[in-house]
């Protein structure tokens, strides 16, 4: 093993991580960031890596890649896990995995390392991404077989190898965050008895606490992918940081739940996805307008397998691809107009439009005063053959019924 | 045609139908209504369809067999149209028809009427009600072919042959009401960019001047059934009453929705459902909590398919019932509490508690403090095989690939 | 009302359509015929027409379009009817009502006229289709409503008005043909416990008369498609007639049904299809050797959400398209080549090629002379965890049966 | 390590086991084998067992049980992996792991073991099998992690042993018996090129040298379980034995497949399976006359979640248990007759009856002799509302390309 690149955070685990993979494998360090938006401090990590023993230190900024390529296909699926969660962290591993498997195809390195528990999602969608792109590169996963047992033991090893960490009061909570939300895991969270106390909140605010006004969220969308907020914000990066910041100051996005894991167990997570959230229901909005009942309704059975895809670490495979597919030829007339309002929590439909909207007054109208463009005669021979089915079952059961008694 | 039963609510139409029934098919008319726990004013109501030409006049308080049948079914299910519509005015046609179809065979009637219009789903929900239990009985849809043509005539018909109508000033809106929830259409709301009017709405509070206590609701399940609120109401009738009445005082359960009608053509539904969106949550909690995963996700496709049944007017189909055999048995260990915060439109979890809750915090915990019983060496076999079939596509494709270059 | 288009065949039907038509429209008559591969003559069939009372008679040859942009499509959907008929009709009637559509306007028509009855599922699939492509054209369905009561009445007219028809003895079965197979009603058939007469079948050959001696095919796909039959053979049409010939003379292809209509009741059918029979098995075993266990799961649900679809008359749907497009995205490496012998109505396979088989000979072998890439150890810590919600879920209930026990 | 329950078949691999389990663990071994009516000797097993070195033999007679528990259940369900085999060793290994369970609870031992190999699906199924009814028994899988490389290691240590075996001329197959069909695998069949060969079947005969004489099959159903075959036997196993034998001696029920494995694998497997074949068949014609069209077309996608499931070994699982709740719900008027012909590898129908056949010849006919009760006129109105949507989708977007263009 001459060269392994490794997923690196700047954090205890990925810091460790460089120091051992080093040590244990005499092997060169390339250390690779990926910013998808965090807020975690980037200035002087690449510094920070060479400290801790990596020969190079690579940040790559995706956020614009992230959008494009992964966001806005989870979006225009509808990926909502378990009918809830918008996967922040599940579509931000496949593109770190691609992003590593650039680096170490590039550097020619023999292996990648990832700083992944054995007890987690991310180890599978990173290694099954890692597997599909190049299925000939070797993969470490430090946390599943070190010797540490703990975070102390961690640390003991980093102050005996100089590995400059910052040992502040230990944060209670594991916390990942990109564009499209943060993710809470441990502490008290684990006991489900327990109420989510304040401070695991991260980018949002409690609707208890948030202003008294309302405010205005204009969304244009074309063929599924929303392309201009509020007839002004173009770029996408800045569409999502806006609503992130305005959704979440006026308590939109906070979601607790208990989840399944691809690994067999259940567990509790809070996510935070103001943007998401908006989003998702900007966007399912529009599709109610342009959609026919029969896309619509089979539709929400693949958005729920896209889902499960996603979460299960499936984003490379074939399966999903095709899928995508389908999703994307359904929005193809998801073009128009979502106007909201955003109040402690509360998301309101202030109108919709699009030139594609099957909604027809003409059509739907009780009112005298517009034409009326409906065949109601018509209605008596639909429902006439639409029950004949019906009514055959009944006729023959109940015939049956009575030859049995006779 | 000797005998007609009518479904009568003593509205304009169904006033007006008993008297036009009475005329033109010269039978004698029977009006039936149903109490399914809507506000509307059922004293006097006899009289008043007496003297409208009826020669009897049926009131029948549906309300305990409303829940226990069809409400209760529906939230097993999950059924949610279209993602968000709990079905209130669907699940009550059914029952209405059974009822009809009681009296009808009771009173040896030939034929019964309702009155609901061609373009809507509630004549398919009736028609194919009354066909499935009563496959031989003559149905009239007066509204469907009948000569008025507008509301107008109608009142001049009421006028002329002494209905007693309340003629007040036209009500904008058209408004369905039981225990699950209220529908309301008509008026403005047929224009899709009109924001919902303050007076639409009949039994929630606007989350903008709603309490700003919140309040708590503890709900105990078994089977997946509510069997006590607050750990003292056990009626299921005084379950729903409370929670409309206190959820739709914290603005919780309003639902603006463009939706897909069973007769082909989309329209802009407002709905209020209180009761129905805190249940509904609650239940779905406790379904996370005690279902695994494969029961979990294929019970999504099935909760859709359900709603889907429900809303096109197929209760009483053998598929229905196949379909609640299945929901039925992942119902056995959803059995526990859940406690909410309801706040000005929010619905916030407190506890979950289950005897049977799969979530195991041995498993699922990164404490260094409690002892982990899972097994992280597994892990890496796991994820090998687990990612292996992704590994051959991509090694076949790359080969393959190749060569063609070569 | 000036103009009408009239699909015609020459038969009865809608030679006394054409006539009646003329006569009651005071309309010129356009006639139509589209030539997807059926035996029924074609020669004289213009003269016919023109005899008739056609003011104009259209032949036109859509064998190409029809294999290319029809039957391909629902082979690669794997589009089989309730598991098995292969919808040779089902796939023509869109392309007939494209056809129409198509001379309708060039020809300014005001209305095309089809010779389908009202409890067949014709009429939805030409209704559907034309009114899909040209929303505004009227449509006359004459057989739903003129006076004739039974085919009798029919030959009186067309013997009154000259009409020429070729009066022979009743043949007692309604045929309808194309290249995708053959479609068999009446007569003997409707009832239920009779076994199919042996002048029933068309083009195939009983498989207790059919040769001794087996014979070989083989079939060369590409992205779904056959390209070549025994390495020859390449024109699509010839591929299907070939297979129809040879096939049919070994006895493949003979299905004897009861199906669910469109329009609510079951009706029997016999179908003929060698060529189809044929092309989806070998498809289908092509499909087994480079689909992934994800896709082809899923891909046996579209499969019969296609079939159904195209069953149904909706094949200019976008809900068919948009499933189409997942189809299409599945097809990509379905490229290869199966060899297949056909023996008195048996389908052996001889042997599976494709350069994207994900069949790994050195994975699945249990031989101790092929080197074995496959893990075993992996196989320990896979069953462990693929295991562990199941045994999680078996101690929490035997721990709470044992606490009720207590 | 005191005592362990072997799965023990007499071959080579579970005898060996017996002895090298005894020596490494120093434990008291009970040997369990279960009759699920394979051909293979039973006579003289318990004293081989014994003179292995077990210290109990037990063989099972769990024939009955295994039809009524297990294969009238698939059979219901129509399982059928990926749309062929019918699952006669899927569906024996969770008997077995219960027939196992329940003889070491009743042993006080302390594990099972089971002679499986790493890249099979049968460890699978065992393990979680086990897990399931026994949460805490530990398992063995001798054959994943011993010493010996091959057959011929095993056979040195069994001559060493003084185990007694029977050296034979190597069987070039592995095969897998019991009621429900034969599973071949190795040897010359794992190469996909090669057709297979004669001696790979073992219990029906090639269609080209069975005999030129038909037989007729008529079976009765209640319920969708098979009651009687040919009016006189009633026994289950008899039936099956029956069917397996005649079928068998005409061609019936040969498979030769490619299909996915639990562990991420593609494998080629031959099956036979005579009884398994007719009866699904047979079923299935049943199932098309009684079951409604929403019915049946659902039921084919749960039918293959079933087969899914059942391979996957998760039997017991609680999924499982939900969807036989739907199946059997499906069933209740799945009971009638159906008339088959055997002959040179094809069935064909010779009738069908059954009391709630929902086939009615007054509505599906096009004679005109008798009364026909189809609505004609309905026709007009259902289809003008079937088509509705589509014709406004295409209206809409016709519109909009039109402005569009200008």
């Amino acid at each position: 093993m001459k060269k392994i690149v490794v997923a690196y955070s700047g954090g205890l685990d990925t810091s460790v991580m460089v120091k051992w993979l080093k040590e244990n494998y005499e092997a060169e360090i390339v250390a690779v960031t990926g910013d998808l938006g965090q807020k975690s401090e980037m200035v002087g990590l690449e510094e920070k890596a060479i400290r801790t023993g990596a020969s190079k230190a690579i940040i790559l900024d995706l956020k614009k890649e992230f959008i494009e390529q992964y966001i806005w296909k989870a979006l225009k699926a509808g990926a909502l896990y378990e009918g809830v969660y918008p996967l922040a962290t599940a579509i931000g591993r496949p593109l770190l995995a691609k992003a590593l498997v650039d680096v170490a195809l590039l550097e020619n390195a023999d292996a990648i390392a990832h700083g992944c528990t054995g007890k987690g999602n991310d180890q599978v969608r990173f290694e099954v991404g890692i597997n599909t792109l190049a299925p000939d590169m070797k993969i470490i996963a430090p946390l599943r077989d070190w010797e540490f047992k703990n975070r102390d033991e961690e640390i003991d090893y980093a102050i005996e190898q100089n590995i400059p960490i910052s040992i502040t009061k230990e944060k209670p909570y594991s916390i990942d965050e990109n564009l499209w939300g943060v993710a809470v895991e441990c502490g008290e969270l684990e006991d489900m008895n327990n109420v989510v106390p304040a401070d695991a909140y991260q980018i949002t605010v409690d609707p208890k606490i948030s202003p008294d006004q309302s405010v205005k969220i204009k969304l244009e969308f074309e063929k599924g992918i929303p392309v201009c907020l509020n007839d002004e914000i173009e770029d996408p990066v800045e569409i999502i940081e806006y609503l992130n910041r305005h959704a979440g100051l006026h308590g939109i996005g906070r979601i607790d739940m208990i989840e399944n894991r691809v690994v067999g167990i259940k567990s509790r997570e809070i996510y935070e996805a103001p943007a998401a959230t908006i989003l998702h229901q900007a966007h399912n909005e529009l599709e109610k307008l342009v959609l026919d009942k029969d896309t619509f309704r089979f539709k929400q059975d693949v958005n729920n397998k896209v889902a499960n895809l996603i979460y299960d670490g499936l984003w490379f495979s074939p399966f999903f691809n095709s899928l995508m597919s389908f999703v994307d030829a359904t929005q193809e007339k998801v073009t128009g107009e979502i106007e909201l309002e955003l109040y402690k929590g509360n998301i309101n439909i202030l109108s919709r439009k699009s030139d594609y909207s099957l909604y027809q007054k003409e059509l739907a109208t009780y009112s005298a005063e517009i034409e009326d463009f409906f065949d109601h005669k018509a209605a008596e021979g639909f429902v006439k053959l639409y029950g004949l089915p019906y009514k055959t079952i009944s006729q023959i059961h109940h015939l049956q019924k009575e030859e049995e008694a006779a």
